[in-house]
């Protein structure tokens, strides 16, 4: 049996959609210690340095320079998150082939970075001197960011080579992305930010269809590329949901009163991952335990 | 034999993409005579109000309203384009059903509209008093329509229930509308506006990356959807980027002097139609024809 290593891992992580309305827990940049068990030496910067390099590899600066350098320079700007960390730990979990759940959380982080340049971009016209970018580059930057996610998902040597399990993988990132998915999330918060919105029912439907949507997306997407069950798919889909709103809660939205929530919700996380290999389980489990979670400056 | 009949049809068309460094032929809203010969009832007018209800069924005004109204209005009042249209009938003329065709070019309408919405925000951003929602709302509304559309070709009903076609519309799609399709002559026309770029060769690159990636992507994934082998798959796509240039050279960018290239694409264009079903050909390359390519005030 292989030694258990504990791995400590800083992660500096600007909240990914910040709101404005509510006292932080810290200042905008906050540092979060990812605390994790493994018995095999995964961890998630090695996971987001995998992401990155399958990145560095779809998005070469080539010609044209106009358009490929501001994109190549907007995804590797935009904020951390660990859903597409998740999609690769769930992958692996079940079974499948870390490169496959790379390729899917590859095309996860370009859009969530596309989405992130969206969601800043009116306040940022609000700045005369602040881009790097021209305003309307800085939007058709994230315009040909979302078909490259999508052209990820759906090439020849994606999601391992099975049209079946792409087409679902599509659908599943077509909808956390969509409508009824991030963009009611960026809805909400931009309504919440002129104080049309307010309240804890408003500020649990952000983080469910925000960081819930994209996280349970990202757990699920893992599962099904790495050929899980339909059980264990929906296992891991309540569990993305679950890690998701604490991730949302604290990093984003975080206030006083939310510890026994965030307690709560943990412990319905782990729950999903009871009947999953033990020793396979520490890595996808740290993303929820009480380390990995707890905001530090 | 079916009768020949004759249809004529107005569009009344606003441009696509227009350019403001160019002479156009006409003021801002022009009218384009389609003179279509069919042996049968389908024209253009139809296969547009095929695609208009089916998406209509896809885009209900459903909770939350906030998202929905806009994403639907927007796609409603976008300006017309025939590229949905070419793919529905292309998918007929390889003998597919109308349905697949109208399936595939309801996303691809959706995705042109939310192209459209970004390629103008940021001229929408200087006009304080003319947008009908916020244009936060309208960058958000834009992002929910992209995955909307991937979510329509992804899903269970679409594409015929063929996993590889639809796996190979959805990169066809991607790689036409992102960084080297539309979004690069989206780009190229920003520098265009601001008169960092002229010329022919711009002006070509421009229609090829634009209406060119567009119509051919249509054309190709019509002939797909509708099950052509390759080599009509080929042969419509090669038609479909004619028939692109020809439109954005009318409609987008038409000046004096572009006649003769007009004669010279039309022609290539039909030589790509030959060997078709010469009962079924007319109802497509009316595409092309003198009278639907004349632009009159």
């Amino acid at each position: 049996m292989a030694a258990i290593l504990n791995h400590f891992t800083s992660y500096t992580i600007r909240p990914l959609l910040p709101l404005n309305k509510l006292k932080p827990l810290s200042s905008s940049t906050k540092t979060i210690q990812v605390t994790t068990t493994y018995s095999n030496p995964t961890n998630w910067s090695t996971i987001n340095a995998d992401v990155d390099a399958r990145l560095k590899q779809a998005l070469p600066i080539r010609d044209p320079l106009d358009v490929h350098q501001p994109m190549h320079d907007l995804v590797f700007s935009a904020p951390k998150t660990l859903a597409p960390a998740l999609c690769t730990a769930a992958c692996e979990l079940v079974g499948g082939e870390r490169k496959d759940g790379v390729d899917v959380a590859s095309a996860l982080k370009l859009m969530l970075a596309a989405s992130y340049t969206h969601q800043y971009l009116p306040n940022l016209l609000q700045r005369p001197n602040s881009p790097s970018f021209p305003h309307n580059i800085e939007l058709l930057t994230g315009d040909g960011i979302y078909p490259l996610g999508f052209e990820l998902l759906a090439s020849s040597d994606g999601v391992g080579g099975d049209a079946d399990r792409a087409l679902r993988v599509i659908l599943e990132v077509a909808r956390a992305m969509g409508g009824q998915g991030l963009v009611e999330a960026q809805y909400m918060k931009v309504k919440w930010a002129k104080g049309e919105l307010d309240g804890d029912y408003a500020l649990m439907r952000m983080c469910e269809r925000g960081e819930g949507s994209v996280y349970s997306c990202a757990a699920a997407c893992g599962a099904i590329v790495g050929g899980a069950c339909e059980e264990d798919v929906e296992k891991l889909r309540r569990y993305g949901f679950y890690a998701g709103l604490i991730h949302g809660l604290l990093n984003g939205v975080g206030r006083e009163g939310d510890v026994e929530e965030v307690k709560r919700l943990r412990s319905l996380a782990l729950k999903e991952l009871e009947g999953f290999d033990a020793e396979k389980v520490g890595a996808i489990s740290s993303l929820v335990d009480a380390d990995a979670t707890r905001c530090v400056q």
